[in-house]
């Protein structure tokens, strides 16, 4: 047993290697699935017509499914925001300079971002984990974006980074030019070229959209057939707090920790595992749908519908934080009701 | 000055005739432009890509509009859930029986319903206001489902049921058949004859929904160009809980109290006013769309845009409570994000 990465006990303890990491995505735990019918059955009995809550009542039976001890609202949830840098930030790819990564570090940890006041309001924790000391990955343009080892490092700071006890994650993300990073490995992913996967992340105008696409292009023909292998894929045209996430969505399934992802960046992240082995989201929903132009494309290939739709487009796990309350809903309704017989309501 | 009618202070007091509820809609308070225009600065100066909080800076600034002394979270939300019966249960429109409206009334006082949970988990008051002693309304078909005195009753118990300092309210409902009033009077208001307005409801048979189209389509044939008038139009087809929103949303207007709209009965109490004069509906946002199937034709015509739609068709405010924790994650942003230049960021 290694000591723990993250300054809080692990849910569980990270593999060594990433052939450790492989062999967890061929393992992967299911949801429990008697849970599952006894939410449907008690959903069936509450004081409201059959499924006239929608969507909050899917989630009530996806949670329990994964929490079967917990009915109500989720008492443990974290957001962490992983932070790196892109060498590829190097190509003018963004609408804001990478020494801005570091500065939002200092503001998370000042409580002054967007996601400091959308976890609070939401119930959850936050921790921000800078990774690499924030140094950029190589600009993937020329040689992969990470080394082996510090691809292992990542994926296990993002394993670790779920803590004992979470019962709620959101993986979420800070790092200037981390859109061209996540949308090259979509690309690689799921084929199209850069086109169908670069938008404009933070807002970048004509000209560096243009420079971002070519930059997206050049380095799926620089890594050619390497990509195949999605870990490859991961490594090579990633980057430290993407890996984080994959490691983080991995780790929260072998603890049967249910996810909750935030945009584009972090479903690319979840793509690697989703390519790899099918059902391998299923403890995974999308909070929302970004306003960057290739998350919907991404979702559809995940088979994920977002909960949310509010033309956010800023990462931090802020759409998901805001999709986290619709969950708490859900959860109180489900937990919360009385049933017909309870109440001496006539059924239909 | 009358005595108020609602248990705790009114925000204001409700006209005393039919003529001064019309004469108060065409004396609308408008929103508060210059505190809107602050609140759009301060947006600018916050540390995110500009605009990538979506709908949340929407709502922030929309607020800002009609609470301006009171930025962050809304203190005093309240849900008032209106309920009422309808003569028009009698022809079959429903799949539950009218008995069910007071057996609901007795689930909100003990806290079972869905409404219940929701408004806790949204950190809104709930009130419940049964209506005319949950007598039915005539049935539409033959007559006025209201005599003029018991419709200014309800429209009063709704005004007054906007409380003194309350700072975001939801009209809400409960009623068997309430949703065959609802269309009948869309159809009164916009046009179409049943057709188009008519839906499950809390989920009628193809031959409720047939008897529920037949009756709508009589009742417009049998008050015919008493209809034109929209306060006469709700008078002969709404009901008690649907008169009663209605006034609610006209008394938080007259009380600059900004509103948020639940499903499609909600949306049709609105509707009379919105046909009435235009921007009657500024202090209101659309929480969600209803899985009801005339929801989203009544929101195009009201030009309001949902915040959620997560196929939800329960009313009593159930989807409008669960805007509300998207309405908090929005003022929170807004007033504890830092400043660029409180923070060091660089912007773009």
């Amino acid at each position: 047993m290694r000591e723990p990465i993250a300054p809080f006990p692990p849910a569980t303890a990270a593999p060594d290697t990433l052939a450790g990491f492989r062999a967890a995505l061929s393992a992967l735990p299911a949801a429990d699935e008697a849970a599952r019918a006894t939410a449907r059955a008690r959903e069936a009995r509450l004081t409201k017509p059959q499924g006239a809550l929608g969507r909050l009542e899917d989630l009530a039976r996806w949670y329990a499914g994964w929490q079967p001890g917990r009915p109500g609202a989720p008492r443990a949830a974290r957001v962490v925001v992983f932070a790196g840098n892109h060498g590829v930030a190097d190509r003018g790819v963004s609408a804001f300079p990478s020494a801005v990564t570091a500065q939002m570090v200092a503001n998370f940890r000042a409580g002054g971002a967007a996601i400091n006041q959308l976890a609070r309001v939401a119930g959850a924790g936050l921790a921000v984990v800078p990774l690499a000391g924030l140094a950029a990955t190589a600009d993937f343009t020329a040689r992969p974006a990470l080394e082996e080892d510090a691809l292992l490092t990542a994926l296990r700071a993002g394993w670790e980074a779920v803590p004992e006890g979470c019962d709620l994650f959101i993986p979420a993300e800070m790092g200037i030019a981390n859109t061209t990073a996540a949308a090259a490995l979509c690309a690689a992913l799921f084929g199209g070229g850069a086109e169908p996967w670069t938008g404009r992340g933070t807002g970048v105008d004509d000209a560096g959209l243009a420079r971002k696409a070519e930059a997206i292009d050049a380095g799926l023909a620089r890594h050619g057939a390497a990509l195949h292998d999605p870990w490859e894929a991961l490594r090579r045209l990633g980057g430290h707090e993407i890996a984080a996430m994959t490691g983080a969505i991995l780790g929260a399934r072998m603890a049967r920790v249910p996810v909750l992802l935030d945009g584009f960046v972090a479903s690319a992240a979840a793509a690697v595992l989703a390519v790899s082995v099918p059902g391998a989201l299923d403890h995974a929903q999308a909070g929302h749908l970004s306003a960057e132009a290739a998350h919907g494309l991404l979702l559809a290939h995940l088979g994920l519908v977002p909960i949310l739709d509010l033309g956010m487009r800023l990462g931090e796990g802020s759409g998901a934080a805001v999709a986290l309350g619709v969950l708490r809903a859900a959860l109180a309704a489900h937990a919360g009701m009385a049933t017909f017989e309870e109440a001496g309501v006539s059924g239909c």
